[in-house]
């Protein structure tokens, strides 16, 4: 199991330099790209190395999200108001506990700029909001709540604002091209005219150190080792550990065996690269949490635990709902639902269509349902009870949801077995300065090293909303990028 | 902030080494004592080093606790039967998920064995079994419960066995020596039989390296560098993290601001010292927590949180209630009980008295209660019905609460306010294996160094039971010891 080609390699022992850049970037997903931008941008020779064989990594499958706001240009075209005070607290409140404040405040101070950074970039968003509970948007629509923030309790907190930014689709219906890949697409182009050079096929295996400060890497290229020297810096931004078993059941086991959102390319290895050199890691255990439903369904039932209880606002963030499921409810959950709001449901204009059920269960009465589902006599009843008894009054005083979704339950009843259906990714890694310097543990940024992406930890430390990792990825990406090349 | 001392030295730079033996040892807690029995028991030139001004670390002032099993001395002379297999399978569903299942393997089978280990060293135990519910025996009892093994869900897994050995606390009326103090001074008068040497106000920073090989180490007394050569090896045990500020909230963020069971000296040094080494860790999220409630109380009543809705059976171990408050509650508990079990629970026996706490509110019926409480309306009413719907009969079918503490809930009723009331310790640390090497991230042992004890991620992944800690310590401290004498 010992791997020891992830210790540094000396470059008194590099006898010849394969490649030279002035900046070396590892791996060309949204990190990579953006880095690769700025360092060029500022001056910067630069080589993008690659171990598949193009660009695009998980970003260019993701469905696109960027986390944005503050008031940018699209926020105020579809007549939404934010704030860079509004937009701190939410995340802070909602990314935790333990988030990098500094971090979090360089984010949203920066977050019109790096909108319009994109949009400079032609990164295309269209102007247009879409407001129906779901994953995504399931046309074009360029913006959407994608983080809870309209629901409680985040929505008494602070005002809320809609800031997953999704780049137009442009064959949305073939299903060919989502948001990730139009996010993507554009950042290479301009990568490319800009000089940068890419070569694919190329797996980075660990640094070449002059002392202290990081000169180059070396990588294998079917089979062979490649050295690559790096006269500037080097960035590593190589994604999450998500399909990496060992670091996951050691770091983050709540997730082992249900990776998703993810590529078999996020082994974790940028992470072990720098942790060999020192490196200080943070947030190892936190991870998105896909939740398998169709929110339009979800909204429009009640979410009950083992114990036939509720326990999250149905109308939230769906991956709040696969945390809180996931952490805090043993995997274990059910929806209950009426048959007239299930056929409403079922009817919704979604994106998540692929993930709509058939009740697992229908009966009558609750008593009759409960029994089915295996759950204590009177559970679910007195469950049900409660909820109506607010419903009536239009009201959700034990978890908030919003009077729109709030609506007694009646026969006929049916449940959908909700349970183990989580999966996702991991947000923990490298511990990085918000200038994506790589801290070593004794809290020193290690000379050359610098990082962005799912392989640091980010604006995430526990929580989680969607744009969060192509955000702070393009966003510490960039400054890597301008980092590396100074 | 930056710290360059944690940074390993080159032996080359070394002119003079202060003090020499053939194993050193950070840390006179449980895991260092046990370490150097086992070296100086090989053969070695044992010296260890401590921080303070005197043995016994976070060990001497806890209760003092050992997990053991599979079928003790002490369990057969209080007519319990426990198996190795049973005894691994309790483990590895309570103390997970990602739990090190070869550590766990390798400590059942050798738990008899340590048990008599320990008291062929001089360790006491009271041939005696405390049954009631508590955090500690309140008096010298040898043997109690100590990780919900009698309890639900693990009752109706695994056939239950006590495993909480506590040392023969000789003047506990006085309040002046617990258990882990009864635990450490014979060990320690053990180690100073067979001739190992203490240097004291001595604190560790980082290590001597010779290649890849550890081969000393530096420390500070009173401000000035001293050096201490070990030919053999060096093994770390100096605690925890809980009290090292940035390191909880970058890891552990849940109990930040709230160490418990701990001391000052738990700063996370050895962990440092190893990640700056390139070693691995595991499991850094994980957090032992307590909970301020006497369980005499506890088991009597109804644990609600934040919404009135039970989560957890009242009869289980203290901590795992604490974890579950903490990780799965937001923080928020209350125990509602009526006046008959309230003044039942006050009389009963206990460790704990300084935990119970007065009402924080009475009411005449359910419905005034919760009002008083600030719940919505119904929801501990709905509580409070479905259980003594049950209760009637003697059962919990929604949390399993053993039959004999199950009795309906009848006015006059109090509340009493646990929210925030959790603190703990850090469980995470330095990956080892069962040899107590430390893995470099490569998966490679780092030759010459060795760890157990509280800096090194052991038996506990996620969960926790009241004798893990002095348990791995006092083990894989002395296989570190062991394996640093070779």
């Amino acid at each position: 199991m010992a791997d020891p080609t992830v210790r540094p390699i000396s470059a008194a022992d590099i006898t010849t330099w394969d490649y030279e850049a002035d900046v070396v970037v590892a791996g060309y997903g949204i990190a990579g790209v953006t880095a690769a931008i700025e360092a060029a941008r500022a001056g910067a020779e630069v080589l993008v190395l690659e171990r598949t064989g193009g660009w695009g990594g998980a970003a260019s499958l993701a469905g696109g999200f960027i986390y944005l706001g503050g008031g940018t240009p699209l926020q105020k075209a579809c007549g939404f108001e934010d704030s860079v005070e509004n937009m701190k607290t939410f995340m802070k409140a909602a990314l935790g506990p333990g988030t990098d404040d500094t971090k979090i405040d360089a984010y949203c101070e920066g977050s019109v700029d790096h909108y319009n950074w994109l949009v400079d970039a032609g990164v295309p968003f269209k102007e247009s909001f879409w407001g129906q509970p779901g994953w995504e948007p399931p046309y074009d629509d360029g913006l959407m709540y994608s983080g809870g923030e309209n629901a409680a309790p985040f929505n008494t907190l602070v005002d809320p604002a809609p800031r997953g930014h999704v780049p137009q689709m442009s064959e949305k219906n073939t299903g060919e091209k989502g948001g990730g890949y139009m996010l993507m697409k554009p950042l290479v182009e301009t990568a490319e005219k800009l000089g940068v050079r890419a070569e694919y096929d190329l797996r980075v295996q660990t640094v070449v150190v002059d002392g202290d400060r990081v000169v180059g890497v070396v990588a294998k290229r079917y089979g062979k080792d490649v050295a690559i020297r790096a006269r500037k810096g080097v960035v590593l931004a190589m994604g999450s550990f998500a399909y990496n078993n060992e670091m996951v059941r050691s770091n983050a086991p709540r997730i082992f065996g249900h990776p998703a959102a993810s590529i078999e390319a996020h082994d974790g290895r940028a992470i072990q690269i720098g942790q060999a050199l020192g490196a200080d890691t943070a947030h190892m255990d936190a991870t998105e949490v896909a939740f398998f439903c169709d929110p339009q369904l979800m909204v429009r039932g009640i979410l009950v635990n083992g114990r036939g209880q509720r326990y999250i606002p149905e109308d939230t963030y769906p991956g709040r709902v696969g945390q809180a499921t996931l952490f805090q409810q043993d995997n274990q959950a059910f929806l209950v639902i009426d048959e007239a709001a299930y056929e409403e449901g079922m009817n919704a204009e979604s994106s998540s269509a692929q993930l709509r059920a058939q009740p697992s269960w229908v009966a009558e009465t609750v008593e009759e349902l409960e029994g089915e589902m295996g759950l204590p006599a009177g559970s679910l009843q007195s469950t049900v009870d409660l909820y109506n008894r607010h419903a009536a009054e239009g009201s959700d005083p034990v978890l908030g949801k919003k009077s729109e979704w709030v609506k007694p339950i009646v026969g006929p009843f049916a449940a959908i077995d909700l349970r183990g259906r989580t999966g996702g990714f991991t947000l923990g890694g490298l511990k990085t300065t918000v200038d994506s310097e790589v801290l070593h543990v004794s809290g020193a940024p290690i000379p050359g090293l610098f990082a962005a992406g799912r392989c640091t930890s980010g604006v995430c430390a526990g929580g989680y909303a969607s744009g969060t990792s192509l955000g702070d990825g393009s966003f510490f990406g960039r400054r890597a990028g301008i980092s590396a090349a100074r």
